[in-house]
Formats: structure tokens, sequence, C-alpha cells
């Protein structure tokens, strides 16, 4: 029986969201879940949901790392924080897998330290999907995990990115393409250029050099992006500014006038869309590949359907022994 | 008499919509332009406008770069292109600067090539208005001219931007960020963080580290944000597209929906403001900083009235010798 560890406190919105999301998990997709955080919390808003108890169990944590604790002092010294256990009880294999809603650099720094890298393993990036117009999301890697990357780690990045589009979003033959300043072969970077040339030689649909405008489906078709995680989180960071940016003057400017109300009415399926199209929910959060262990990071902001998918992402990853491929690859690749 | 030199011929839509733009700049802000290109063509297109001709005059220039073009091989072997021969003028001083819609790696390469730079300049960066939900625009140095940036190219950056914002959008005492993958004084690369330490020693606003999300309001107040123009480039792609895909699906659903189209006319104003929000039209272009002369870059789709207003920033440039005072402060400041 394949359990997952739920970090359920260190969202923005406390615990009760997480745990409607996990409790989804486990009457809509049979999942097994840990809920790890405050016990006696937990158990009063249990008592909320009706669900199979065999499949839910609590594990105490005392304490909470806080969005804005440094992660590398937090999970030494917060041993007892939802983030750490969670962590522990991967790392002894009570459990395939964790999500955290959490400080993203605490979970990271958590899961390098007490579940460690997979052998081979350089430096793991997090894979962040991002929605496209139709069909599976199209993977980031690395979306924040490492700055300074070396051209191996980018081509390392392109490896196990593949096998996670491959195997978890079914997709036959992953288009792998580098981020850079252009589409022409020659352009980028020091580092991306070299990167390109080690890529190159490897066994997958390399497809080269990919813009800033191919995220988000306006030109070259590709199914994995491979960058510096300094720039991952730029241009992720970026992306949600903006269209945060347009929904603020949208809503100002519908509260100015009645006219624009009744039209926002009509239109509501159309800004749903708009909506959906640029929200994660559906994929439940970025995951830290190549960590030895299923480690899954959400939005500080992770509603119960983010929730859901994560635990589901996590199940599938075990499943699919996505580990044990990326060991495997990376050796057979010799990088 | 301050001449500004307008490359007619090298936009998406032909030279049509620039040449009303330059006459536009001519009637309503009492511009002086040379209109570089096909003579003839330009000829007859300028008999559908009124203007004073004392203040037009043609350039004639046969050749034209294409946007696949190679810029260092354009530059040298089409010398009568109207890109180079737009920046002919400018250096010999004939206009105070330039504007192109065309191939913008061929406009850097040519005003590199035959303006120079100025003196102290260690690497021309490109500056490109951000648009504001209210307000002058923010601006991102650089937006994409140099990869492999060093920690001294940013600090300079960070000077000639802020010069840039307190002459030309008359900002009082901008505020210049780094962008970098989080707040904290900490956060970033080896560059940025080497950059972060020269930038804060400079008797300029510095406000640190800013994030990507700054750049489009919704977090920290920056008026310049320097960056690698690796970087640059990636983000501002990366946002044109997420916005070219938000609109897409906006226009893809009004279409499936008679009541949806109800709701659109109804929302007009609105997306009309979300347009706008989104709209460099009303900056012009990207100035190259750094060049011995005035060269601003448009989008290859730009309007009339994107070339209005690169007319009108190319002028005010000149008038509040932008570049003297670069040379002043870089010398001063010595980096």
């Amino acid at each position: 029986m394949m359990w997952v560890a739920v970090d359920v406190m260190s969202g923005d919105y406390g615990p009760e969201k997480i745990i409607e999301g996990a409790v989804n998990a486990v009457n809509q997709d049979g999942a097994n879940v840990v809920l790890v955080g405050k016990e006696e919390e937990i158990g009063e808003i249990l008592l909320k949901f009706e669900y199979d108890t065999n499949k839910v169990r609590i594990q105490h944590a005392s304490e909470i790392i806080d969005m804005n604790d440094s992660p590398s002092i937090a999970v030494r010294t917060l041993q007892d924080s939802s983030i750490v256990q969670a962590t522990q009880i991967v790392a002894d294999k009570t459990c395939v897998g964790m999500f955290s809603p959490g400080n993203t650099g605490a979970t990271m720094a958590s899961a390098l330290l007490y579940l460690g890298r997979i052998p081979g393993v350089l430096r793991p990036p997090i894979a962040a999907p991002i929605p496209q117009e139709n069909g599976p999301p199209m993977l980031l890697v690395d979306a924040g995990a490492n700055v300074d990357c070396k051209p191996d780690y980018l081509a390392q990045f392109a490896v196990m990115g593949e096998i996670y589009s491959k195997l978890i979003f079914n997709i036959l033959n992953p288009k792998v393409g580098i981020l850079s300043n252009g589409e022409e072969d020659k352009k980028g970077n020091t580092v991306s250029l070299k990167a390109f040339e080690m890529i190159k030689k490897l066994p997958i649909n390399f497809v080269g050099n990919v813009e800033g405008r191919d995220l988000y489906g306006s030109g070259k078709d590709v199914d994995v992006v491979v960058c510096d995680g300094f720039i991952g989180n730029i241009v992720l960071k970026a992306t949600e500014g903006l269209s945060k940016s347009i929904f603020n003057v949208l809503r100002e400017s519908i509260k100015q006038s009645s006219l624009a109300q009744t039209g926002a009415l009509l239109l509501k399926p159309t800004l749903g869309a708009i909506k959906k199209r640029l929200d994660y929910a559906e994929y439940g959060g970025a995951l830290l590949l190549g960590v030895d262990g299923i480690c899954l990071i959400g939005h500080g902001s992770s509603n119960a359907l983010a929730v859901q998918s994560a635990i589901r992402v996590a199940v599938e990853c075990a499943q699919h022994q996505i580990n044990d491929r990326i060991a495997a690859d990376l050796k057979k690749y010799n990088i």
C-alpha cells in the first residue's frame, strides 16, 4: 500500500483546505494519506468529513516552518515541523512521497538533507508544470532550485524532465528544448550553448533552443524546457505577476460600471477558461526531481484540488518508479 | 534644428504606417524627420499626407535588412540598407537620433559599428519600457543586447537606466533594483550578488533585489530593473507569449457564443484598458543605451503611434543630452 505524507500546516490559509484535498484523494482516487501536523487540530477538522479511516493516518508535528524562515536553518532547528516530519516518513519508507504547500526553500532543503539525491544526480531541479491551451502541461526544469547551473546540470535536467513528461503526462516522445534568447542554434549564453551540445548528443527528442514565448504556446511546440533555476524562478514569477495584474485591471473596471458587470457576467465562462489557462491546481504542484523519494512542492495558496492532484502525481511517480528510471538513464547516458 | 532618422522600410507591414507616424510627429509635435528607404516609394506615400515640407526629408536607401538576416553580416554587406543608412546620418551628425522597427540585432550591430560607444561604456544595453497600471513605465535594462554580463556591466546598466528614467520619464529619484530569484539581499547568482555590492555603493536610489512579479507592479515599487540581457530577453518574450495566449482564449470563446459576444461588447472599455496595460506603443520602442547617438528600436509591428512616440523620445533624449550625462556619471562614479 502506497502512503503519501501531506504537510497540512504550512499553507497560507491553514489546514482545512489541505485536509479537504487529502480526503478527496482518499475518497475519489483511493489514495492513502498521512496528514502531518498538529494532531488535535487535524482530528477536529477530520470530524467534518467522511472517509475510510483505514486510509487516513495522522503524524503529529508540533512546529510550523514559516514562509519567511531561513530554509537551511529551519530544517535543522525545527525538527518537529510538519515539513521535516513529512520528509522523515518518506525517508524511513513509511510513505512513498510527500506534498507541502509551505516554504519552497525549506521543503527543498529538507528533501536534500533527509532524502538525499538519487545516485548520479548532480543537482535536483524543480519541475514546474505550465498549463497549455490544449493537452498536457509543459514542464519548466529548473523552476528555481539551483542558481549558477553548469552545462551538465542542464543536460541532467533534460533527461529527468523527459522521463517525468513521459511517465506522468503520458507524452510518447517528449520534445525537449533549452530556454534561450533566440531560436537559432548559435543563440545563447556560454552555459546554454555548452548544454546545447551535450543534450544534442543524448538519445532524446531534442528540439534545440526555445524562446520565452514558446512557454505559453505562442511558438515552437515543446514539452520540456530546460533552464537555470535563477531564470526559471524569474520567468515564472514575472508571468504570475502579469496575470495577476491583468485580473486586477479587469476587477477594478468591472467594479466601476454596471454595464461592465453585465458584460463580465455574460463572459463568465470565458473568463473561467482564462483562469483555468493559468491555473496550476490541476497539476498540484512542482516536483523536486532527482531526490531519493517523491517530493511535491505546492503553492502557498494551494486549494483542495491542487492537494488532491499533487497526491495523485506522487502516487503515479511511485507506481512508475520514476526515480529508478532516472538513475538508470543517467547511468546509461553517462552524464 | 534636431532631425530624427526614421527607417521606414523594415517594419512587418511595410512603410505606410511608419511614414504616417513620422508625419504625425511632424504635424503634432513639431519634429523634423528624415525618412530613410526607397525614395520613390516614400515619395508616393507622402502624397497622401499634408505636412510642412521643410520638416520632412528623404534619404534614399535601396536595400532592406530582413528579420532573418544575420545581423553582423548584414550591417557590413548591406551598406545601402535603410538601417545602415539611418545609422550613418546619425554618425555624421545630420540627425540626433534614429528609429528602426526592423531586425533588432542588426539595428544594434549597426549602432555599435557606426556610432560606437560613449566613452567609458562597457556594453550598451537595451532599455525596454514596461507599461505599469498607473504612471510612467518601468525600465528593464538589459532587455536583450548582452549575454554573459559581468557585474560591472550591470552596475553601468543601473547608472544609465537611472538617467534615462529621470530625464525622459521625469521620475525624480528613480528606484533601481536588480532582478533576482528572491527579495532578500543574499538571494541571487554569482553575477547578480557581485553587482548588488557594486550598485549599493553608488549614489543612486538602490532598492536591492526585485522579483519577476515586481515587473508588473505586483510587489516592490521599482522604476529601473537591471538584469543580464539573456534573462531580459526571455522574460519579455515569456510575458508577451502569455498575454497573446490570454487574448487568444478570449477571442476563441467569444466566437463560440452570442452571450459571450454581448458580454465582450459591454466589457469593451475594460478589455481596452487591459490591452493598453500591455501596449508598448505609447513609449515607442526600446532605447539602446550607451551608444554615441540616440538609437531607438521598435517592434516589427510598430504602429503609427509607436513611431510618433519613438521620435518624441529621440528628440527628448537629445534635448536632455542624455549621452553627455551618461559619460559624466560613469566617470564621476568611476565605474
